[in-house]
């Protein structure tokens, strides 16, 4: 098979047998460090204060959590799939990871166990590349040369093991020679739009421009962008898409101003049994994480903030869902039935 | 006549005869300090700098820089104007300002010119005062009891020089226990809303809670707001409004979840010889202010960024805007000439 085109700006998932390297994406731009996880514990720990982020990588790395659980014994891969679970409530990908590691261990004799929950993590693993660099293609066979794009958050490598997924699709089409620019949303709280979109388009060479979450409507206005292209943390059975906070204003704002709105993610990210966007856990967050950047207050002593991690954007702002089994267009849960089902 | 129930948090601009007096709001809420304008010069750097901000504001501070021009007599003063008018390009206030200055030095004898540009100055300052009030009062007679309120930017007794312009009608109506609640954004990049706005409503006890640019979709959907409420930097002849980055948004926002949108400004604010929010200059300020934050960097070195600092909210997404003069509603080109002509 032919390498695919488009290369990860970096190793930042690596699973080494007896331990698995992440690097800690809460110091980029700025600083390339690794964490080694050598228990569940320190995979779940990872997950919760935001080492890695973005939920298909999510659920790659607790794959790998449930494979240095299984070194333990059952009773400690039982346990380790509960903790895992808990790490952060909105990624539904967790949840499957979870849920694939535990099929995959049934039957499995003690002895076997830890070398096939390591199988299957890499198996896993292997499928999120895979999948990645085909929404790339189909995502990217969605656009029109010279688009101008814009982002949210960061769907890229760094959220995911591969590609990425709206950042694999936007890599993949300027590598095709449709994309003009990019702007990323900075997205506060956590700054993953300037932080870290940012530097993977800067790294691929990419034409890019940081704009805040506040200017979106205003560029969407007088900047002629052609498409909004971002990632999924949840997919209800209606389409309904859970995304990191801001999407779902992005989305109203794409509607008000005819541009399309795409969603790009795997088909782990699709929860059936979630009915609608309503039923899906919003994660709140600590509001210091509001309240101060870099720990330097930006607010009065004793202010309230509310933080929000994700929103809902209902399936009629959604002009597609790009799976790695097929696009979702218009998004609506008969669709995605067809596609995911 | 009796005191206006609602109070100033802190005496922000102070003429002293000879120098003016302005709290350098750049350093708030953590430090309160004071910077002295001697000369004219002093103020059109303190409003480039953003010392003071707010076009209420800049209005008054060019006033008063128009009367400390004087003192150097009629040729300085012309100066003064001229330079005065290039340091902030949006707030039309500002040009408005040194209009009314220049009519107030006409005719009048050159040992008359500082005496008589100081007591004008003096009464552009008293007009604005007693603007905010009426606006303070007409504003909060359109929301109805317990409201859950939004607001953007600072358009608070810190833009003004007097109550505020939105957030004077939010406190006024609290006082009159009409407001349940307050979500200030914080306004990337300046964090207007997180120091500022923030701490005027603490000051004056109104419940708030700060949110995120990115958060105002959700928080519109899932906390029952009943109206956004913002300031204005110009005001076009067909009511399209000219406000802090991030306005237009918040107007698309609310238009799609039905929630009334009021815009609060005086007449000062409104430019009947731009005919149009296409013909309003958007002033773009330099892109470090977006890249870095507290002077640290967010985003990679050598990253581009946009710093667009205002944006046109069409007239059609304006619910109202209330003036000194009356409310204007719906928003249009002839309703609003009808209150401001």
């Amino acid at each position: 098979m032919k390498p695919f085109p488009v290369k990860d700006p970096i190793a930042h998932i690596s699973w080494k047998g007896d331990r698995l390297l992440v690097l800690d994406q809460r110091l980029l731009p700025r600083r390339i460090k690794f964490m080694t996880c050598r228990t569940a514990e320190d995979v779940a720990l990872a997950i919760r204060s935001m080492v890695l982020r973005g939920a298909p990588l999510i659920g790659v790395a607790a794959a790998y959590g449930m494979g240095l659980a299984a070194r333990r014994g059952r009773p400690a891969l039982e346990r380790a799939g509960r903790r895992l679970r808990r790490a952060r409530p909105t990624a539904v990908n967790l949840m499957h990871a979870v849920d694939a590691m535990l099929a995959a261990a049934e039957g499995v004799c003690e002895r076997r166990l830890a070398p096939a929950l390591a199988e299957a993590a890499v198996a896993f693993h292997r499928e999120d590349i895979a999948g990645n660099q085909r929404m790339a293609v189909l995502g990217a066979s969605l656009l029109k040369k010279g688009s101008r794009l814009m982002t949210h958050c960061n769907a890229g490598a760094l959220a995911t093991a591969g590609l990425g997924t709206a950042v694999g699709v936007i890599r993949y089409a300027h590598h095709l020679g449709k994309v003009s620019h990019v702007y990323p949303c900075e997205t506060r709280p956590y700054l993953q739009g300037s932080r870290l979109t940012l530097w993977e388009l800067m790294q691929s060479r990419v034409p890019a421009t940081l704009i805040t979450d506040s200017m979106a409507a205003h560029v969407m206005k007088t900047c002629a962008i052609d498409a909004v292209v971002v990632g999924a943390d949840r997919i209800a059975a209606n389409a309904d898409v859970c995304n990191k906070i801001g999407t779902y204003g992005l989305a109203i704002l794409a509607r008000h101003h005819g541009i399309p709105f795409y969603v790009v993610a795997p088909t782990t990210t699709v929860d059936l049994a979630t009915p609608d966007g309503s039923r899906i856990p919003i994660e709140e967050r600590d509001a210091a994480e509001v309240l101060k950047i870099f720990g330097r207050p930006i607010a009065p002593r004793g202010a309230r903030a509310r933080h929000f991690a994700f929103d809902v954007s209902p399936h009629e702002l959604v002009t597609a869902i790009v799976t790695e089994r097929g696009i979702v267009s218009p998004a609506n849960g008969r669709n995605l039935k067809r596609v995911v089902g």
